[in-house]
């Protein structure tokens, strides 16, 4: 088997599985208890949350656990809605956002709201004159994720900072889900207000995520309740998901420099070999992040492709798992200016560091199987 | 160690615990990939959804998976909230409700809602009468919990609903988070349209709950984004967390019979002992849940008393965990009349199946100890 998804999901590191069951069957207290269970189920979750904002390059009490990226992105988003209702009711985001932000933003347009959406170029990447057009007195917040996850396009957060210097008023939220191991710092820039992470695409549990949220930066909770994460995000915390999450993030960062390496090598092979077929179109940019390949192959729809590969025991995917069962033109591709007729053949591979040499030759002998099988049916 | 503290949190059954494991190991998957490693975590997820739905006596496509009570309990309010936004913006709650919930609704306050608190009687008990006074054209929504997290009470869910009947516009709500193994069925009456779980109060894991919705009944979805859960929850599933949960659930229910029958043995036990005390007062109503106790003894503070035992290896809490670290009245005991000499000194046994009479017995002996001690110091 040839896991070419880790874009969709990722498997949990054993050692981490292993931090979650110890952390179940010692420190299975509630940490709001008074008691000496609670307080030691307490003190590990706070350890996490210390080793976490390290990991980061951020205070402990800038680090906020969900229960994933999607919640993280929702939160950021809503959050501010709520916290700034009468401050402001206008919002930016790319056109190339995941779901998570997008869906947010239509849900708060039926409330009230006014959303912008920053066109991309054929490289998915939103320009900073467009931007700064966009900003207004009333805009509360921008929503830019830092790497694409359909194509992997990385996103001049940087620039963006430095830009957004000039219009405090605006919560700068980065989706950096797809980025854990791929850029670094994940923080790229000081003027970052808000940023979300996914545990279970940097090999944690599922059902965990974090928010990170800049000192002095109010967003109203979403979830309401017993008062945890300091009145912010309230519910029992899952204690061994966040002590996962934590081992999960730290072996990731420790092991970027090597697997970014590999996942470039294996990328360059790949790209090497498809580019040679005058029917097959790349279309992440050449500098875009090392995990992510997305092409198409002329006339063969995505689908099609990912069960071929699938039969032959190679994992990919159409583009976005969270967009690969709805109809339609993938969204991110759609931007770019990418012919429907090209996209709807769209496929991704995303890799980890444990990808090898060796598959992507395996890949590519059965991509030239498989691309003359198809010429033959069309 | 005896552990008295299964309301604020259980410890995962090794079974359940295994099943987490296993389905990371084996089902890493992403459900929403198109592929097998896709379509073989889904095939999970939709069976721990049938599990569950049998086990409540509901549909499959009634049962939504949540990261635990808490948003469950924001999901059935704000949901109904936004969805009815424009039908009316008042909601009632008996005032006993868990702070999920009594939250939820201060933040809907913010926003131009208007809430009525329902009184209790001495028992916790909401009656039936004020709230017929209460409901108006206007209610969208009415949550009352089936069993109170800090006494005990059970609330009158069959007549409610019963009731309800009569003003079909009104979203039922109940939150039954304390009710799992105690009430049977969970869903008391057909008039419930919405019921909060949370895993980790049957020996699931934390961060994973369940929301029932009835057929029918339409409430806005919290988290946007990918369309998982039919549109209703975005984000990608927490599959082990649920299979677990689904165990967790199926186990509980399973032994369900036997363990209030052993809870109500440890119970009486520790009853027939503490009311011989002329200096201890006993809140929870003697037809209560068999699992929760809270009592106070004259003069000695909850903390005190928590910690006390604590140093004899013995786990109660101060009321409810959620609240333990806040000062003041806590919430049930005030709503109930209890004077705050008396509710400042409150404590809460909160039993599972497994504690035994032997347990009861050495919580006796220590009680009668630390009364001793506590006279003498007075």
């Amino acid at each position: 088997m040839i896991y070419f998804d880790n874009s969709a999901t990722t498997k949990m590191y054993p050692e981490v599985l292993d931090t979650y069951r110890k952390v179940n069957e010692q420190f299975f207290g509630n940490p709001s208890s008074l008691h000496r269970l609670g307080n030691e189920a307490d003190a590990l979750l706070q350890q996490s949350r210390k080793q976490i904002a390290q990991l980061l390059g951020a205070q402990p009490d800038e680090i906020f656990f969900t229960s994933g990226g999607t919640e993280s992105d929702n939160w950021a988003i809503k959050g501010t809605a709520m916290e700034k209702f009468a401050a402001g009711k206008h919002m930016i985001a790319s056109s190339v956002e995941h779901p998570a932000v997008t869906k947010s933003l239509e849900q708060l347009e039926k409330l009230g709201f006014e959303i912008s959406y920053l066109p991309v170029d054929a490289n998915g990447i939103v320009s900073i004159e467009e931007l700064e057009k966009a900003i207004r007195k009333d805009t509360v917040l921008l929503s830019v994720m830092a790497i694409n996850n359909e194509v992997g396009s990385i996103q001049p957060i940087e620039a963006i900072g430095e830009l957004l210097e000039n219009y405090p008023w605006v919560h700068f939220h980065v989706d950096a889900v797809q980025a854990v191991g791929e850029c670094e710092p994940l923080i790229r820039h000081p003027r970052v207000d808000l940023l979300s992470l996914s545990a279970h695409k940097f090999n944690g549990p599922k059902g965990v995520g974090i928010l990170y949220k800049k000192h002095g930066k109010r967003i109203a909770p979403l979830l309401t309740g017993g008062g945890q994460e300091s009145g912010m995000r309230s519910t029992t915390e899952n204690v061994a998901g966040v002590a996962a999450m934590a081992k999960a993030l730290r072996m990731t960062l420790e092991n970027s420099a090597s697997s970014r390496k590999q996942e470039q090598l294996v990328r360059n092979k790949l790209v090497a070999a498809i580019s040679e077929y005058e029917d097959v179109q790349i279309f992440s940019p050449e500098d875009g992040a090392g995990h992510i390949l997305c092409f198409a192959m002329k006339g063969v729809r995505g689908e099609v492709m990912v069960h071929a590969f699938e039969s032959q025991g190679i994992f990919i995917s159409t583009t976005s798992a969270c967009s690969s069962r709805k109809k339609g033109t993938p969204y991110t591709l759609g931007s770019m200016g990418v012919p429907v007729s090209w996209s709807q053949c769209a496929v991704r591979i995303s890799l980890s560091g444990e990808n090898t040499e060796a598959e992507a030759e395996s890949f590519i002998e059965h991509f030239r199987t498989l691309h003359e099988q198809f010429q033959k049916i069309q």
